[in-house]
């Protein structure tokens, strides 16, 4: 049992809220007791597996928790890398908030068959809130690290105003559909050499865009219902 | 120039940050240049407007703020309530979280032409998360409180399994998608009472649902993409 905060996987698991740690060691921290199971459904090993009042002290365990407090287990693991690909699969651009880059890991393993393939300026897809709000997704279908340039098949940008209905543009094999920032949208390049462009109709008077984890999961519910009618 | 942290309206903001404040006073606190501005682009007026540097010392109004430091601008506003109704418009059961109420009152603004409509449990769509994650939506289209019961035209419920898809479930007139908590979803008396029961169709070995403000867009996306095809 843990009972000294100078316990080293202790010291492990406070370095890793660090991006750059993550970045260097290849390992991130899942936090509670659905993640790890999570884990564990998709036949994924912790490093190193801490729970509260067996392995370690409660109060320790809460101590280096990132979420809060309360937290009964967490797991150190092994970062995983898909390459890009699929027949339906999402490229994202600029989304900086780890819980939007989470929450379109968790709609792309319920809606579609590829993973999420992250562009520059994407968050940390294992950041603690980023693994939290993919509810455990990123162990069953790990993300993609690529430039626009490197995606094959049908490229599908979205642009807030840009284009036809996103439902005029037929599917016509494997395919990934291409969103930017909030504000700032996809970069002019990939809007350049996107195979298409295309927006999702939205009401006159409302929002310029909906929340981008909203439009990711909205294209991938269209694409995917187009491929099944096809 | 506000400088004392007893200033009347610095303690009303902090009281704010307190639900049952809110629910007694019937105010509420926009905070950030955006939300001040989305709500005078819906023709609201604060009761009181707080700028860093103008009306108050900088480190006074930041040291209310809800959301972090460097707020410029807050805001206090009566809120506003609709009532239940519009051609499409979305029922919540036991919503707890603050993010995916704003966040939904942001999509049906963009989606649809009636309000979110909050049944028993949900968060309180003026907390300061929810306000924040309808980027200004809740001023153009003030939530809505009812039951169920009170609901008038055809009622889809969702439900992660039960029911056709919901694109075979034809649009007949106005309606209102149903969604309920994450895990439990809607209640057995709403599934029992809604006209009809419907499901989001997601890959087989994927996760069992989507995020409920995920669910909300996508239902949204296809009410309304069917009705403009009717």
């Amino acid at each position: 049992m843990i009972t000294s905060p100078d316990n080293q996987q202790l010291k492990t698991i406070r370095k890793l809220a660090d991006k750059r740690h993550r970045a260097r060691s290849g390992l991130f921290v899942a936090e509670g007791e659905d993640l790890v199971a999570a884990a564990e459904a998709a036949g994924i090993e912790p490093d190193v597996l801490l729970v509260a009042g067996v392995d370690v002290e409660p109060a320790l365990l809460s101590a280096v928790s990132m979420l809060g407090s309360g937290t009964r287990v967490m797991g150190i693991y092994r970062q995983r890398w898909s390459a890009p690909g699929g027949r339906l699969s999402v490229y994202l651009e600029g989304v900086g908030d780890p819980g939007n880059v989470g929450t379109i890991i968790r709609s792309a393993h319920a809606l579609a068959d590829g993973p999420v393939t992250l562009g520059p300026g994407c968050a940390d897809p294992y950041s603690p809130k980023a693994v939290r709000a993919s509810m455990g997704s990123v162990f069953h279908r790990p993300p993609a690290r690529a430039a626009f340039g490197e995606l094959r098949g049908t490229t599908v940008a979205l642009d807030a105003r840009r284009g036809p209905p996103l439902s005029e543009v037929p599917v016509t094999g494997p395919e990934v559909v291409c969103l930017g920032a909030e504000r700032e949208g996809l970069s002019e390049a990939a809007l350049r050499d996107a195979s298409a462009v295309a927006h999702i109709p939205l009401r006159e008077g409302g929002p310029d865009s909906l929340n981008v984890a909203m439009a990711a999961a909205v294209a991938l519910y269209e694409r995917a219902r187009m491929a099944a009618d096809a």
